[in-house]
């Protein structure tokens, strides 16, 4: 466990490593049974845009990300951007997450809070329209920067 | 959509309902790839518990539900518990959350949130021992209290 | 003094007060220059919506008034609403808040720190577009509740 | 727009900018009824200094910029001074805040929060004392450093 | 343990308890070597006055318990108070933090936590006048409300 | 008073001074009266380990010192490492704090506020088993980097 020292939890140290430009995409979907979706694409129809608020609360997660996750380094993020899209063959509105960091430590964590967030935020919002909605399949997508080089699922 | 106002998003009026007992209980779980639960296995067996520490975080988040999904109410919470347990035959671990609240909204927010940090948490103490991790199946359980009566999964 | 005792500030008692619905609104204006104010009549068109996130980032930072102003009293918010209107004719958005509670003590600084957040943000999307803006006219409009009744500016 | 893209908001890519030393002054101002500016004199003449507890909560509000304003970016400010003065003559104390940070995008909202929510936190202190206060006013005076150079209002 | 079930950590239910008001007392003493006394009496005389930095940083981390103790619950405060005062003949400043709160649980952490950071606030004000202060001393002086009933140091 | 200003309070400017590692240790105890050690050593052997959450709390707290700290800059920590051990013989756990980053400014607010928040969430998880828990010598034990070198107690 790298997490732990001597069996105490600790942020590990990353003071030697370089700063680099790391980036890291994540996603997360909500599973939307019939009746709810139905209520969203009538809302959607109507003014008020569900999924631009849960976007909006994927971006300033992602900013507390250090605050949540008790041994994820505090990062000064240099973008974040959410993007929901609602496939309505699937049911589903599938949030992607990209973070961007110049930094010691990469930003999966923060990509994958944000995106967590957004789909969670968008569950609060529709709940009162019908049961059994799922958060199904967070994931990373991929990485960039840092010395293990990119990644893609 | 009930949580919008001639456009714009509001946090719904409460103020009418009753102070009631409610509570909820939601599950996420994390699917380790195999080198991922080889690790966590031997790192169980060693000092040091990632899992507590996921709990423990989760127990954490609850408490800032209303910070992070920005049409929640804030909620004096009475109680929050996060369990989280390993089943080695899928290669999961399931993260449960019970939140209790005496007050005029659920908690079904509050257990979704602990439930989803707690499984985050502990991909994040996991990530360096490989790829592939998975958020799966974030959802509410069961639910009892408010105008609505008891609801199970 | 009311916030002073001895010399020192202090977040006076209010555990005597009875808990009762109490409700506050408060407006800020964010005046834009022509050239500014063009920008957001271009964006408003298209798609994004930066007077919906103000909104919301309103709400928001109505939850968190307790943590910026120093003496207020943590307060459980049954309700909060912001909307922001355009008028054109004065180059100005204006943001009105509403905030509602059943509690101990009257939500104008929470009303007030939503009015002046959501104008700050909206500030924050437009300034690139020009200089020259200005929040203007941050006040409370009415309050409801609470011991010395309704009053009304 | 630039804080759009395809519609959904986004925190915007920094990542290519210098990080420099940046710095913007803003200003915003309590404006006074009679009764309660009396209340302000009598009570700085005894111990306790409403004024000083408003400009520390302007300090503090200033580190928090970017959990307030969703699309700000977090910054690891170097400077915060808030400075509030009464002017007797206009019926006014006037909050002017300083921020500095060596990074890669201005601290223009740091200041402006910091000036507000200084203004604010009078408007608490003082709101025993009579209805009819009024912030005005909010603004930025100066900035300097980044890519568009020096600017004075 | 009574904050552990089966050997996870848990916020203990307090639904069934009766909401009381409930107070406590707490103190936390900075001890201050010689060269620092000296600085800190020079400084008050001046204009400016660190306790009263430190009093209110305390009184705003008061308000922050539950987000730094894991397993405090969330508590509508309704009066915090701190008072520090310099002990010239022991070179010592002791803060005195009292909360009170109609609620299902006591305020200890609640004071203690005030108490602790007005101390540390003040540590940090002097520190550039010499080494060796120690925070000496933080404890409960006085409990009432609650099953419990009244408890005094 | 270096953190005033012409009276008020200031985050002094650290934009000049450069970027160097740096590192602070703190320590802060629990003293245990006998009743309270004897739970702690009855929970030990059991499964739950109230010791490691309150290492956790102390790492997670560290990461909020600026937001408690009211003239402290915010940090980008590189470590956070903090660890109890019970002393039988003096009947007390003696919290250890380490806190590195690489910045313009010390850490040994972090380190020290690490170090109280974990004993003080350890009185939280033991003040059920009985009364006069004591928080004993919080200091610091050593620093390096920055301008002034190496210290130790």
């Amino acid at each position: 466990m790298t997490h732990f020292e001597d069996g105490s939890a600790v942020m590990v140290d990353v003071s030697e490593k370089a700063d680099t430009v790391r980036e890291a995409t994540a996603c997360s979907s909500l599973l939307l049974p019939a009746p709810v979706l139905a209520a969203l694409k009538a809302g959607a129809s109507a003014k008020g845009d569900p999924i631009a608020v849960a976007e909006l609360a994927g971006i300033m997660a992602a900013k507390r990300t250090s605050e949540l996750i008790p041994l994820c380094h505090p990062l000064p993020l240099s973008k974040v951007a959410v993007r929901g899209e609602l496939d309505e063959a699937t049911g589903r509105v599938r949030f992607t997450a990209t973070c961007r960091v110049t930094g010691k430590t990469g930003v999966e964590m923060e990509a994958l809070v944000a995106a967590s967030v957004a789909a969670l935020t968008l569950y609060d919002m529709l709940k009162a329209h019908g049961k059994g909605m799922v958060v199904a399949e967070t994931k990373l997508l991929s990485k960039t920067g840092g010395k293990s080089g990119p990644w893609r699922a």
